[in-house]
């Protein structure tokens, strides 16, 4: 099989991944998707880096079995603190959401960029060491949101109570003029993340930024789907496979077909 | 080694059972305790029965090791899901804090009781079945929160964001007399939750009927520890030691010794 028919790879804790995966169909729509969502040992932002890096190699191992010309990690605590155990495990380039959301923001940012994600996300401090090299100087505040998690996963998304601790995490980056949000499950939030911050602070989406960057791998490397390819996706979790369909309809804003339940 | 003087092994999903821990501990001073929090798995609350009762099983096969007088399933989702995992696993008398609560509850209430806990133990109905069982045509209401764990261990525990965040799951619970806090995180966010629901519904702890159901079971069996016994505590979990320690004395109320991380 050429490679620019082979699938892309797209892997995540959970569910938040499906926005990854939403922005790579947006961007990319003849291409072949299969997602894989580690439902049974979410969440990931949690644990200690050995842990993560674990449970990373038996996901990557399994979308090996495809074949995939590239694998996305859309996760950003594996992405943070995990990469090298991904890339252990399988022959296609890997492309982490850390990355093309730090050369995002690195590019956008007056003086002064935030970063929020999960608790292992952000006491990884990989999004801070890549805005750093990419823009030494840069003055970087990050902050762990553990509650904007379980508020997307309601579907708690707009009104006083997200608001209320948007401006309750958010307080403590004041002066920012650029904001980073790096959790794959913050872009349903995005409406009072920007109400919290105001109309001055630029919002960037890692999941946006991950999609272009894949777009142009592809390209650089003649990968690509040929125009009219399949544009189609295969779901797989690990655990709970009736109740992601759900809440990957909220992810995604439109309905998925079922997710198939392998064991890793 | 005496029955009386061997340790009870207490067990939970992470650092929520530590109020269980706390219970035994003003109920049983003189009982050596040894905890277990399987940190690299928590929560256990939103996954499937069986992915539930694996790690159960791991757990309670570690706890055997330390010879257990009676072991304490401190987790609401375990003792809802998988106490029989865990009775396989242990040659000691085995005590969730499901039965207990149900039990307390059940001779409290009125006419309607309601139950708040994790999506796992909700959906397990155990606490339904439980009140069921003892009062046969008793009404009972149940819901997930899953926003209290998260709450309890940010230790945002009072003022306007938590008190919005009860109103809106408990509205739903209107005309009960009696709640049960079905999540061993809960009883730190008691506070909130009482004003949510108004003086006149009686709130019962899982934790404090789980103690109470412990000390009757060891003087039944003549296996209490001796006036004056150790009194100790063993803290095990199986990630992140060292951030284990400030959430321990969060749940606790006091200091307590540096837990040791183990791999089940």
């Amino acid at each position: 099989m050429a490679a620019s028919r082979s699938p892309i790879g797209v892997f995540d804790s959970g569910v938040g991944g499906l926005t990854v995966l939403g922005a790579l169909r947006r961007r990319l729509p003849d291409e072949e998707l299969v997602y894989l969502g580690d439902t049974a040992r979410v969440p990931y932002g949690t644990r200690s880096a050995e842990v993560v890096s674990r449970y990373a190699e038996r996901a990557a191992r399994f979308l090996a079995r495809f074949d995939p010309k590239l694998v996305v990690v859309a996760c950003n605590t594996v992405s943070a603190v995990a990469l090298p155990a991904v890339e252990r495990s399988v022959a296609a380039p890997v492309l982490g959401v850390v990355e093309p959301g730090a050369t995002a923001a690195a590019g956008r940012a007056g003086g002064h960029v935030g970063v929020i994600g999960t608790p292992g996300t952000i006491r990884s401090g990989a999004y801070q060491a890549a805005l750093a090299r990419r823009r030494p100087g840069l003055r970087v505040t990050a902050r762990a949101c553990p509650l904007f998690v379980p508020l997307a996963e309601e579907g708690w998304t707009d009104g006083e109570l997200p608001l209320l601790v948007a401006r309750r995490y958010l307080a403590e980056l004041s002066g920012i003029d650029t904001l980073v949000l790096g959790c794959t499950h913050y872009p349903l939030l995005a409406g009072v993340i920007a109400e919290a911050v105001g109309p001055s602070v630029a919002l960037v989406d890692s999941a946006e930024a991950t999609a272009e960057a894949a777009a142009a791998l592809l390209l650089r490397q003649g990968i690509a789907a040929p125009a009219g390819g399949a544009g189609t996706e295969r779901l797989y979790v690990t655990d709970l496979a009736e109740s992601f369909e759900p809440l990957a309809a909220r992810f995604l804003g439109r309905r998925v077909g079922a997710a198939e339940l392998v064991d890793l």
